[in-house]
């Protein structure tokens, strides 16, 4: 496919904030036209996000993480997750994330896909795995400014449920679209 | 339910950065131990995203848009969207976005909910919408640095690829699972 009349030339870059989570940065680009423009641009690490999948007395459910969310100020409902690790592969940051939040570990990670969080305007990827034939462990591994509840909820009410509280989180969503698009779900 | 031990209380913030498309804040929030931290949000306008559903002759396709993204560097397909104006509604940002990218409009939007793009660090709401029955306009109506391609892609395709390039937006793959959630998608 012909695109060359859509592609930009990246050009320089210079950071104009930074925190412990992200940082900020101006770019110039070069429009197919040869025009220069200005964008402001997210920097920060990859992030991983599980898909758990548990078989219950009631069913097929979903392990998800129940969280004060400190952007949205409200209780998140979602697949646990979190941010890599300096050193540690996508896969060893799900495990790890996985394990800590939930205290379950999956014997195997299977990998859903990678995106973009937001490619308007982040730089980084989000990392999919879902898990499979889990075993409890014996308790969560929590930061002590960590306050996460573990429940297990079935499968029809989360894809039932997904856009509205307390499932508000669209990387979550994203999640399930791709856990579904590679998994038959009932 | 009884989640007050996952319960923080936000206090104070104040801005540390501001750009044309977002401004970012410290803010101080206190533990359902009591005790403070301090976190760092993203503040932006409302984002819309529309899922167009078009019956053609290779069968039920998707109305997606491809174009370069400065933040992820590449070219993204994905649901049309953008941020929404100051006075006007979701649905009408939506509609609006909608006509603006695609040179399509729909007789009427669906709501198929709203979430937060991201609640760890943003404070925003992205709003959902299924477009169908649609009906071609004369043609786009880009900025002038906006270079989009309208594409018409079969619903199966855009299931089973959500997650590899060329579809790695993640807000777009929340609307998928939005619509798949809603709707009968075979």
């Amino acid at each position: 496919m012909e695109t060359s009349h859509l592609i930009w030339k990246e050009g320089e870059s210079r950071q104009l904030f930074r925190s412990k989570v992200f940082s900020i940065r101006e770019t110039e680009s070069r429009s197919p036209r040869g025009e220069s423009r200005l964008f402001t641009v997210m920097d920060a690490p990859d992030w991983v996000i599980v898909v758990p999948l548990l078989e219950t007395e009631k069913g097929p459910c979903f392990v998800m993480v129940r969280q004060w969310r400190h952007g949205s100020r409200e209780l998140s409902l979602e697949f646990p997750g979190g941010v890599m690790e300096k050193g540690e592969s996508a896969e060893e940051g799900a495990k790890r994330e996985f394990e800590e939040e939930t205290a379950y570990r999956a014997a195997k990670l299977r990998t859903l896909g990678d995106m973009s969080p937001n490619p308007a305007i982040m730089s980084n990827r989000v990392h999919f795995y879902a898990a499979e034939n889990l075993t409890p462990l014996r308790s969560q591994n929590l930061d002590e400014d960590e306050f996460v509840d573990v429940e297990r909820i079935p499968v029809g009410d989360v894809i039932g449920g997904m856009g509205k509280p307390p499932f508000i989180h669209a990387l979550t969503a994203a999640a399930l679209a791709l856990y579904m698009g590679r998994t038959a779900v009932s």
